[in-house]
């Protein structure tokens, strides 16, 4: 059993906020970085521009090298089962366009896809006559692992691909059941952990995924511009990435080229040295706390959100699933979602949150009748205290109150 | 006649160089930021832990926006036919890969191609049946316009791709020659111009290339991490990106998509903001200077550069072309380049230098029997004083003379 975060640890943590000038409920935009690793993307630009960005870079080989050993035991994989990548879309650009879907063939995915994920399956379903199919939902809200079942019947199915924690928050996908269900059938399983690495534990042997996306920005507390790929050791060999360079591939001769054999090859040469190794301080940062003690004090904050929202007269909360996250959502009667953010955002508040609609999550939010939500999402970083002063702003905001004159914070 | 870089501007832009722990020769590799580059790249980054990263981009929209119209300006585009991304490769391959070839389309190129791009012509070689031609070079070793020419009677031909400036150097090939003659045989003409912005004046209206990518961290003197793509208006709205997502593309139902129709269909969501800022103060910092008095200095230093290598005993300069660059390669006998690279490193010394080899450029190389070179790529902030200390040190070196006891700086 894993305990909570320490009292010195969680102190450390919330430094950060405390040196910010904000109430931060939008980490699942992106997180307030911790001290130690913006120091570590300005130090490195700092030596870049004083010795020069190569020079540096072959300085500092040995902790470029860390950054795949903290991914991998971020995930329980292996370094070379990782790709650092410019972000989360590109790693799993990578990861999809490259597996050889052709006519006929079936794409599993869930109500919560990300619209970002989706285009993508339609603009294969007009290149290569593949199908997207949606898994229906159980009475819980989350994906059925009874009809996923049934539609692996069809041999024409090849990939389930769905994001084990939506960005408009709603379940936590039972990712565990599918990923060996997935395996049984011979399907690949792709799964885009954008607002789950950072947030609860994700054991990619545990799981069973073939392909993992992620972030650094969200709640991994990274810098923006950075994310990776996990690529199972078996599957990699066999795909050949979309993109190649002289990273992904060396040239033997004028007519022939060699891929390289590990996870790399989805990367390219260059890259932001710097928020690469902002992203695995950020890892390290999350590892040295525990990542099952993070996620319980998430769960922890999340439900005192929940909870002191749904007893405001006019807030509804929208989350849907057994197991919620730290995203929590809501609509307040008669607010549209930007007027709730923009209240909460002004100067005498500062509380950051956002808006989440129908154009990033169509099909969830059309069978759910919503248009658009606002989403305040919760770190382990965050205070009780914070939660108990945005539960006062939209109360107050409820009850139509105009801010003018109020100093809540 | 556009004059040359004024004292006062000279200062500051050397300035960088001063500040630097280092004489820095490695611009074609990444170069020193300007100290002005560097503090935007690190506000913005210390603004994104303080108010959240989300919430400082949108605080700076206006900036980033900003930075469309630099770079149009620097090529002499329109804002909607720029996008920034991730990097110089990303940006070449959103390009070269959504162009429709297809079995038997030739693609021409020059013996100074970039491997890194190659493959890529290999790869679809492979996967789709196109053609690969090298267009050969004319005495004076840049490409033939003539055997363009003759190349261009081949209906299949559909593209040319090569770069601007080689990696290892090699001539300014000739692509305002280039371009029309595209233009007038109804074939695209991509041009890779990685090592060219910020070195030398790069117009798409005159040179009448069709597509053009570029990286922040060489000769414009930005950050690292960040790129873009020139794409003529007319071409783009015909070009389905590789890759698609929630910002080059929207969901209008579950079943149809539409593309936007500027550039910035070739751009994901997700971006490093802090480096995409710096790009542009990067860029606003030359275009104040003066691209053309830039590369008058360049020419200035490193022709001074080359009659002085030439002058040492054991030293050969390799660069061929009409118009050569500031990338200057050589070779010291009975030094390996990468001795020669170490030697200038060290403590006492402190010169970059960087090599390169057959692995990067292997048509070029292999044409003219070479097999690894020094490249010492001189920019306009370094000084007259820097490139007599260097030369110093290699003829020292060359003398056979080991570096021991000797305080060269």
């Amino acid at each position: 059993m894993q305990r909570d975060i320490p009292m010195n640890r969680l102190d450390d943590m919330q430094g950060t906020q405390r040196a910010s000038d904000v109430i931060h409920l939008n980490n699942a935009g992106a997180s307030l970085m911790p001290r130690r690793v913006l120091d570590t993307v300005l130090e490195h630009l700092q030596l870049e521009a004083r010795i020069g960005a190569y020079e540096a870079a072959e300085l500092v080989h040995a902790r470029i090298e860390k950054v795949y050993a903290s991914i991998a035991r971020l995930l329980n994989a292996h370094p070379d089962e990782i790709a650092v990548v410019e972000n989360a879309t590109r790693a799993w650009d990578m990861a999809f366009y490259a597996l050889p879907l052709k006519r006929g063939d079936v794409v599993l995915t869930s109500t919560t896809e990300y619209a970002g994920n989706y285009i993508p399956y339609l603009q294969l379903q007009q290149a290569r006559g593949i199908q997207v199919r949606i898994i229906p939902n159980d009475e819980r809200g989350q994906v059925s692992v009874c009809a996923l079942r049934e539609m692996l019947k069809d041999p024409r199915v090849r990939l389930i691909s769905l994001p084990l924690i939506a960005s408009n928050g709603g379940p936590v996908q039972p990712v565990g059941a599918i990923g060996p269900i997935a395996r049984a059938a011979g399907v690949w399983f792709l799964l885009d952990a954008c607002q789950a690495v950072g947030h609860l534990p994700v054991d990619v042997k545990k799981i069973g995924c073939h392909m993992l996306s992620a972030t650094s920005r969200k709640y991994l507390r990274g810098p923006r511009g950075m994310g990776f790929l996990y690529i199972e050791e078996g599957l990699c060999r066999q795909l050949e990435p979309p993109f190649l360079d002289l990273h992904a591939a060396r040239l033997e001769t004028a007519e022939r080229y060699c891929i390289r054999p590990d996870a790399r090859r989805f990367e390219n040469w260059e890259c932001n040295v710097a928020a690469k190794l902002g992203m695995g301080a950020a890892i390290d940062h999350a590892l040295e706390i525990g990542i099952g003690a993070i996620w319980r004090r998430i769960l922890g904050l999340s439900d005192a959100l929940r909870e002191g929202l749904a007893r405001v007269p006019g807030v509804r909360v929208h989350d849907a699933g057994l197991v919620k996250s730290g995203i929590v959502t809501f609509t307040v009667d008669g607010f549209v979602a930007a007027r709730v953010q923009q209240a909460l955002a002004l100067h005498d508040r500062r509380i950051n949150v956002s808006t989440t609609t129908c154009r990033s999550t169509m099909l969830d939010m059309q069978q759910r009748g919503l248009t658009e939500l606002v989403r305040a999402s919760v770190h382990a970083c965050n205070t009780e205290h914070e939660i108990d002063t945005v539960l006062k702003a939209i109360e107050s905001l409820a009850k139509g109150k105009t801010h003018a004159g109020m100093s809540i914070r």
